[in-house]
């Protein structure tokens, strides 16, 4: 038999710290939901051909999936686990076109899994919520200034650190570059985007190797160097002195972005022109969200729009959407001791048993309470009061109750309080009745 | 680039069935919290050596996983997708087993992976609900009776058709066919099990080719025939003259459960003494879960005591749990048409816009609305009142806000009635804020 043990790469959580993720997860679903975003799930394989056409990494590596009792050559094309929720989701437009009412609005909170290797941060398993909004045809520019709304009251209603949301557009950078006269725009984003990787002076150098003038080279780093967290970007840009009507559009879209998150989010975007996120993909806006004075640790989510996000060869799907990344955001929370859960147990109440046959009374005691919404468990054997009391704090369980000579009284352990409790009435204090949860440090 | 299509064993939901899944979800959580489980997850893979060591199954077939970058001889020890969720919650209490507080009732809803042959209600990806309660060393009898009720108040809040919980407990057949001198227990179980698909008199020819006597052959099935919703099958036993220690037990141990059931959830449960499910792995009760009058679909979830949930080689972890079957569930119910959603969105109100510049003021509208827990969407694009009144038809959305000369005004595109609202004041009726689950046909 195998050994037992952590797997590198694929993280678990202690039953305290589930609850956490479970936070996140609830307030993120509703969060959606209150946004008019659809559920869905997608299968977690995919045709390993479609997995390697498309995506936004050329680096990611794909898990391939084999039933183990399969002959060698009986399994036609392979199978491989997705990589991410885009790619799938795509598909599934494709497939269920005819019967979905557009524009589709979903949100899909599923795992993913890469082959990469493993570093903080960074998985082999892990679990992203998405959302995306997806048309026919064409696409509002509206629902560019929406998405990051919606992630930004998700990320705003959750305990966590201070966070900024750094929004560019595509067509910025691409319409200033053919404005320069520099048209090759992949290679000199390609370059550009190393900025925080290499400094300047070495994009510089480098895009004077691929036959920018120094002029040239120089303003495109001067570009990058512009960020806002209002609508200022645009007179910076301005004063570089460049004209193109690509660069026109990008600069009134990202305008907008901005306009609406000085009103609806004030302070949580930033418009910031060196966000160059997968750029050969997306056509629009691109996100990326960061922990303030976290950057170093990477970002916790991004996304962008896509004028293909899928294609029939007749129709075209043009979206736009964004991504969390949950196990990163809370394994960095929960494991620098920033978040906390207030107990292991959803259990509100341990029922306690002078003798075992008191058991069936227990039960219909614990039926009671649950019946108004009060996590109760029975008490595993009976125990004297200590042992009980015992039993209960190592879980957090925050009340014991006990048959008495008088009646059931309910204490309360923290406090010591006991008092006579009748199951149809007594209730805990609201933030007793679920675990919460507790930032036992200041962390914003 | 492949063909988009489904995957045969793979199923997906379209947006207005997930609503229904995702009710399913939500209430069968809510009810194991109620009784104290604990949320867990554990990792999508395990060892392949660890998953074809365990199991219930002998046929049930694994899925490797593998880099496809991975050179051939670069990856060790292989792994595999897990099939249940047993086998992985085994190697998690032994994993973390210090950091556990025993007993240890835990929940866990996640997806697994068969490559077995698709057929209806065999999938090769589906999601499971399972709770177990494991113990160090022993575990009382007690749980026993306890879990069939967690489920059985489980199912009773969802919108099933009529279920029956059927219960046996292993050592009652063991101590029987001992009573009677066959002490081939598994043999005879491994035959008494085909009951139902080769009937009693080939039963009866197999046990007597396996060394049975005619008499105690025609006994064993007479035992597999017993079967009550009260504690009167001990009577029926005890008629057939078979006496043996642990017998005596099993019958004792399926009393508890059946006296619980008839106060906690009466005519829920059902002892079934044929039931066999994996009797060489259980060791005390044994459950199967049927939609009433669609047994010949097969059970819809089930479980067991198992002494050796997991052992480390010094200490042993008994445990007894269950599993509900929420794919087969949920698809079954959905494909006969007994279930569906009363919309594909969350959304409740579309916020209409007369012309584009209204976007700001709707989007603020809309957030006003959220605030007070309304799912809410503006519309894609400015339209005529007719379009605006389609566009919400179309996917189930009850209410339209529009901006009017006298204000704004909410209307019921049902009844046609609409009415000035104040969005920080104006609420739908509570029954269509959310999405909620209609039974389209009388079911039970």
């Amino acid at each position: 038999m195998s050994k037992i043990g952590p797997m590198s790469g694929f993280p678990e959580f202690l039953p305290a710290d589930r609850i956490v993720e479970q936070h996140f997860l609830d307030v993120i679903r509703e969060t959606f939901e209150l946004h008019g975003f659809a559920s869905i799930e997608t299968r977690a394989v995919e045709p390993v051909e479609r997995l390697s056409n498309q995506g936004e990494d050329a680096d990611k590596e794909i898990y391939g999936v084999r039933r183990l009792a399969a002959a060698a050559d009986d399994e036609g094309p392979g199978i491989g686990l997705h990589f991410d929720l885009t790619v799938p989701f795509a598909r599934y437009v494709l497939e269920h076109a005819g019967k979905l009412v557009f524009p589709f609005r979903r949100y899909q909170i599923q795992k993913v899994w890469r082959g990469e290797r493993p570093q903080e941060g960074r998985y082999r398993e892990f679990t992203q919520a998405d959302i995306d909004i997806v048309d026919i045809g064409t696409l509002p520019s509206h629902y560019e200034v929406e998405l990051p709304l919606v992630i930004a009251d998700a990320l705003r209603k959750l305990p966590v650190p201070e966070f900024v949301i750094k929004v560019n557009n595509r067509k910025i950078p691409e319409g200033f570059y053919r404005g320069l006269g520099l048209d090759d725009v992949a290679t000199m984003l390609r370059i550009v985007d190393k900025i925080d990787k290499i400094g300047p002076e070495k994009v510089v150098e480098r895009l004077i190797e691929a036959g920018a003038t120094d002029k040239q080279a120089k303003l495109a780093v001067q570009l990058a160097d512009i960020s806002s967290t209002d609508t200022s970007f645009v007179e910076k840009v301005r004063a570089l002195g460049v004209e193109h009507e690509i660069l026109d559009e990008g600069l009134e879209q990202l305008s907008q972005v901005m306009a609406a998150a000085e009103e609806h989010a004030p302070g949580l975007l930033m418009a910031d022109l060196r966000i160059a996120r997968g750029l050969d993909y997306y056509t629009g806006a691109v996100y990326e969200i960061y922990l303030v004075g976290q950057e170093s640790f990477g970002s916790v989510g991004g996304g962008g729009r896509y004028d293909a996000l899928a294609s029939d060869g007749k129709t075209t799907y043009p979206g736009v959407g964004i991504s969390i990344g949950i196990s990163r955001l809370v394994h960095r929370l929960v494991s620098q001791g920033l978040l906390k859960s207030t107990r292991s147990t959803p259990t509100a109440v341990l029922v306690a048993l002078n003798n075992e046959d008191e058991r069936s009374d227990a039960l219909r005691t614990a039926a009671v309470l649950r019946g108004r919404g009060i996590p109760v468990e029975v008490a595993p054997a009976a125990a004297k009061f200590g042992k009980q009391i015992k039993f209960a704090d190592r879980r957090g369980i925050p009340f014991v109750w006990f048959t008495t000579e008088n009646g059931p009284e309910v204490k309360d352990i923290r406090s010591g309080e006991q008092v006579p409790a009748d199951p149809a009435t007594w209730a805990p204090p609201a933030h007793d009745v679920r675990p919460s949860i507790e930032t036992p440090q200041e962390n914003s």
